[in-house]
């Protein structure tokens, strides 16, 4: 079986769907305490504990945490040398990226009342953001765009970086994606002890607001450890792609479109739904064919045959609805007509619509953002975006006139929760009861 | 000492100013623990479960789930059988809740380039919110209103409440706050074991998509536990005033001010930052005076004896910067010209402008929201609104020419980093090529 093949019409569907469907949130009890740990020690002992822990996991043998600054010079000079045609792409997906995220802007706005008291909602910037790479193979350069450009659009005024380097060599592709998208400050530290350094602050690493990007277990363990003190982006499982095709998408472009996701992460989850029988067996055929020739065959190959499928619907409206109970991360209507199903989606972090809508355009630099919720949270969460990095802030300015008003409904209201000095407060407002 | 008083000048400020200020945001494991193994139980044992928890830790005698489950009717009973000033009070904070929370609705978007392909955002409400509510002396209806009138204001299909009652009797208030705020369906249980019910689901309480609403330390374990499996909001610390009076409002005005935050709660912090030394004295004098004549005076006592403050500051303008670094949850500008200081600050959960903008107002009727970010967590995080209950979409429609120019700057980038799957996939989109 190179990935199961389900139909909702069978006796079993439900149970086997179910079973493939399951999201695996148990977390690792001993990485915890052990992140925990490097989070306490480094708070306590700052730059020092995360020189040692960084020269201990990263094989590194710096004598100071000045070893592990890069200046925005030095990322500059990654964009500056990087080979012509990765300039070029680099430089276009940031362009694109920016200007979507130019359009998600939270803009002020009050309203003024007749009796002159003014209501409204203020959108300010956050003072400063902490952007977590991961090292190594897994260190993306669009994640960098897709994570630093809504902070950089939201008018953050200090994006730090930081991004392990193990090897000890910087991947210049990344510090290149990082200088477009406004970050200044660059530290190549990394795991629980670069979470913790962001979140307290050392000697060297002014603390910052919120940190976001994605990392390895302890890394999340760490993040989880200490939101409150500092905001965290959500915590991200692997990622999942469900395709849904009326049958008329070339197979092989499916196929590969399942390829794109599967060649993540042996746990990552790719889909396919179709009315089509006949096409269902034409996209197994294109996967047998296809996987030979991918450069990370073993991990689609895993990845396909634990957590993939290829389910035979009765009709396009009822693969709809299989796809909101999944609630997937990215979501394909590759049909005909796709705006005729688009509304029949309420669940999935973002939606591609059409044959020519890949996945893999939209992870780039078609310009929305690629950190996309998983794991079902679609049900409830959104894609990053700029408003992540605004916050907001109420602000009241009640009249005199308007203060006489609302003081009366204030005062039963508070005498209705025993809540006698907010009603003393509101009462001292109305002017009628001062003249007495 | 009735209440502490501190001077920025005084050489030992910044020391005394950091004890006063800190966050105590540490966590009982034990709590934790116990939590966690009802929540894990009612995920087991579903109704059965709850059933128990509810008869052992509210004195009830129930001997089905029936027994709590009150009906959209009973909701609406309970708003008709007020006494009239009450049930006008709350009509006209609930609309006033309403209309303010009306202005922010998402609206989805998108934009059409030149060659056809569109990109946009889509707003769409949760399906369903579960609300917790607390029991007894804590339930506050005007919480109701603020929790639920945002999400019914987006849309959310279902809105459940859950609200121990264990004296046995539902308070009125709260249950006709509900019938306002668009819940139709309510439980009369609580604790870990409410929210594991409404995370989960049980026979009788379905699951729901988020969980809102303020709770006891094990509520607040329990939601924590949940996350990731439902949405949550934050969890809210002690409340927090912080006033900034240029001398000009009546003293008893301000202390009055001071008071209704600290009634609250022992551990609720109240501070005055004033540039006028005499004013401050003023304001200590009319704290002594009216302490005495109110119903929570131990309270409050305790709260500003532990956690208060009167600053001296050099200026309004230094003011505004010591109130910075605080991030209080609300803070009163109760100044002549308060816009001339409205823009210095940018940390707040709200902020109050004028001498008759006083927060009590803004907690009952004003419009805004009352669930604010508390312990300095006003640095990246918002009011609750309209916002926490619609999530976001990304939709993206490439067209045929779109893909053949994504298509390159995809390839590029997917290569750069080792994803031949993803770059396969988009140049299978590139016209050119598929001519070959």
């Amino acid at each position: 079986m190179i990935i199961r093949r389900l139909n909702t019409k069978d006796a079993d569907f439900a149970a086997k769907f179910s079973e493939l469907v399951a999201v695996d949130s148990s977390v690792d009890p001993e990485i915890t305490r052990r992140a925990e740990a490097i989070v306490e020690d480094v708070r306590k002992r700052g730059d020092e504990a995360v020189l040692e822990y960084t020269n201990r996991f990263d094989h590194m043998d710096a004598k100071s945490m000045e070893e592990f600054l890069l200046t925005e010079e030095d990322l500059k000079k990654a964009l500056e040398t990087l080979p012509e045609d990765q300039k070029q792409a680099l430089k276009t997906a940031a362009q694109r990226i920016r200007s979507f995220h130019e359009h998600e802007i939270g803009q002020s706005w009050s309203i003024t009342e007749k009796d002159g008291t003014k209501l409204g909602i203020r959108y300010i910037p956050l003072d400063s953001v902490g952007l977590y790479v991961p090292g190594g193979k897994a260190a993306y350069p669009s994640s960098v765009l897709m994570n630093a450009m809504p902070a950089h659009v939201a008018g953050v005024g200090r994006i730090v970086m930081v991004v392990p380097t193990p090897g000890g060599k910087p991947n210049q592709l990344v510090l290149a994606a990082a200088a477009l998208a406004g970050v200044k400050e660059c530290y190549t530290i990394g795991g629980a002890q670069a979470v913790a350094a962001m979140a307290y602050g050392t000697k060297t690493i002014p603390a910052v607001d919120k940190i976001v990007g994605p990392g390895n277990a302890y890394v999340a363990a760490a993040k989880r450890y200490v939101f409150g003190t500092v905001g965290i982006d959500m915590i991200a499982g692997p990622s999942e792609i469900l395709v849904i095709c009326d049958g008329k998408t070339n197979p092989d472009w499916i196929a590969m479109d399942l390829f794109s996701q599967a060649e993540h992460d042996e746990l990552a989850q790719a889909i396919l739904l179709t009315p089509d029988a006949e096409f269902a067996d034409k996209v197994e055929e294109s996967i047998k064919r296809q996987l030979p020739n991918m450069s990370r065959k073993e991990i689609i190959e895993a990845s396909l045959k634990n957590r993939g499928a290829i389910i035979v619907t009765d009709s396009i409206d009822e693969a709809c609805r299989v796809a909101d109970t999944i609630a997937p991360e990215h979501l394909e209507l590759s049909v005909e007509e796709p705006e005729k199903y688009a509304d029949k989606i309420h669940h999935a972090g973002a939606l591609f619509l059409g044959a020519y809508t890949c996945e893999a355009l939209g992870d780039y630099c078609a310009g929305p953002n690629h950190v996309l919720p998983t794991s079902r949270t679609a049900r409830y969460s959104s894609p990053l975006g700029v408003w992540d990095f605004q916050k907001r802030m109420s602000v009241l300015q009640v009249s005199k006139e308007g203060a006489e008003k609302l003081g009366h409904v204030a005062d039963v209201l508070a005498r209705g929760e025993f809540l006698t000095a907010h009603s003393a407060s509101s009462m001292y407002r109305v002017s009628e009861l001062e003249k007495k």
